[in-house]
């Protein structure tokens, strides 16, 4: 399945800082990062419930938000992309 | 149908921040602003094509980046959310 993540980490404090590279990161292990805050994860049902885990693992509840959001496949029927980015090989590197 | 606008708008420049400004107003004008660059729209096929041709209009295709997800119904199922922001009101205010 394709998911989107999208998040807002408040950067006012260094924590807060910290915590939005550490959000990143464990999105870019999984996922493409298609634009600053939102990346596209192709993955199993265990993988996003290790993903979820990790996510949370990292977010301030308070502070921050993160939305993970579910695309039905076909993906390319539901995806529409305008602009200087054209996200590409969803069977490649994608994969985790 | 729920469609996912995110968006990317580089902020380098003064026309840059003035295409934010109104790339935001627009979705401001037909969804709801769930994160700093994401909103949730509820609309119908005319109501989509309205809106695409309203933000392609305000966007830099060369600068700027653009996306828009269509999840499928129902769609509680096919949203996560997390942290400090929980969005309400699909059947209100939403609906243009």
């Amino acid at each position: 399945m394709l998911i989107i993540i999208t998040y807002d980490v408040s950067t006012v404090t260094a924590a807060g800082r910290k915590r939005l590279r550490r959000v990143a990161k464990v999105c870019e292990s999984t996922g493409q990062r298609v634009q600053n805050s939102v990346f596209e994860c192709k993955v199993n049902q265990m993988q996003l419930e290790e993903l979820e885990r990790r996510l949370l693992d990292e977010i301030d509840k308070k502070e921050d938000s993160l939305r993970l959001y579910r695309l039905t496949e076909p993906v390319e029927l539901h995806i529409k992309e305008y602009g200087n980015f054209q996200a590409v090989d969803f069977d490649g590197a994608l994969v985790i």
